[in-house]
């Protein structure tokens, strides 16, 4: 195939020796990612996110680790220091369906002039404050609608990879399908 | 009950007050929470959250919107302009545990001192790839430590506490059970 430098500012060449790299080798297709949060006081948090393993090997590129303030808004309780967790991950939801069509449409030769996505979630916090379990803790549903402006496919060729980048995007799914998630404590001694 | 101004820097009076309100008008308990995420160049988006909906009316109390930036590694063709959409996930689960755990310490008079999380999680990326269907797109385990130094209770009610917590957080309920994810696309014209 002919080369090309970049499109989307994705290095097409370099996405399909990945691809090439993993389809001889799985294991460079296995990461371990992490953040750590510190409680400072209230409902005030930070997160640092820093390295994380790729094939087993600690990936040391980053040159400083990520700071992130996590807060509530007064009427829960917070200073609103920050975002709280549910709209974190609201935008985590934007980000990781970005990356996929990005990287996408890069491949099949689509080039993205705007690309936004609205994301709203609701939820029912009477669970969490103790108050009923008939509810879930968590959102009932999430709204995701992209708003994207391309050129070299048709409107129906970005719905389908609308619906592709979907089924493939990992923040989707572990939303919509469960997720083993194993929590433990370390009680710290005086 | 006597009048406690605030503990582990919650207002429990106010937290009081909140639950016999809800309890009074359930719909003092429903939140629509949202982001937008705008793509720059090639895995480099930014997130913007604002103001949600509290019981039907905008909540205004944020001066501004709060900003993040999104990013890939280069080994997942990026710059490391940010954490990517995976990790601010778990950043999130972070942030959701810590506000339940401090306000349920604070409604039941137990005093956190110092209270982290380290949170990890695996994702064999060749679903998201297109390299193979047979792993799936997210993570297949997601782990959080936490580690808490308390006043005010033993350790088994630390570690009761915390599987409260687990039971009751947003965030871990739409990871560990299924949410509905409604994803829409509008095609810009030129």
């Amino acid at each position: 195939m002919a080369t090309v430098a970049a499109r989307n500012g994705i290095d097409v060449g370099a996405l399909v020796e990945t691809i090439e790299a993993i389809k001889g080798k799985p294991e460079l297709a296995e990461f371990t990612f992490r953040a750590s949060t510190r409680w400072h006081e209230g409902t005030r948090s930070t997160a640092e996110i820093g390295s994380f393993l790729h094939a087993g090997a600690e990936d040391e590129t980053r040159e400083r680790a990520y700071t992130l303030v996590g807060d509530e808004p007064p009427v829960l309780l917070g200073r609103n220091a920050g975002p709280n967790a549910v709209e974190l991950l609201l935008a985590a939801l934007g980000f990781c369906y970005s990356v996929g069509y990005v990287a996408n449409a890069a491949a099949r030769g689509i080039e993205i002039e705007e690309m936004s996505y609205e994301l709203e979630g609701d939820v029912d916090l009477r669970n969490f404050l103790g108050i009923s379990d008939e509810v879930r803790p968590g959102f009932s549903e999430i709204r995701a609608k992209a708003s994207i402006r391309a050129r070299g496919a048709s409107e129906q060729e970005l719905k389908d990879l609308c619906a592709y980048v979907q089924e493939t995007s990992p923040v989707r799914d572990v939303l919509a399908n469960p997720t083993p998630v194993e929590t433990t404590i370390e009680v710290l001694e005086h």
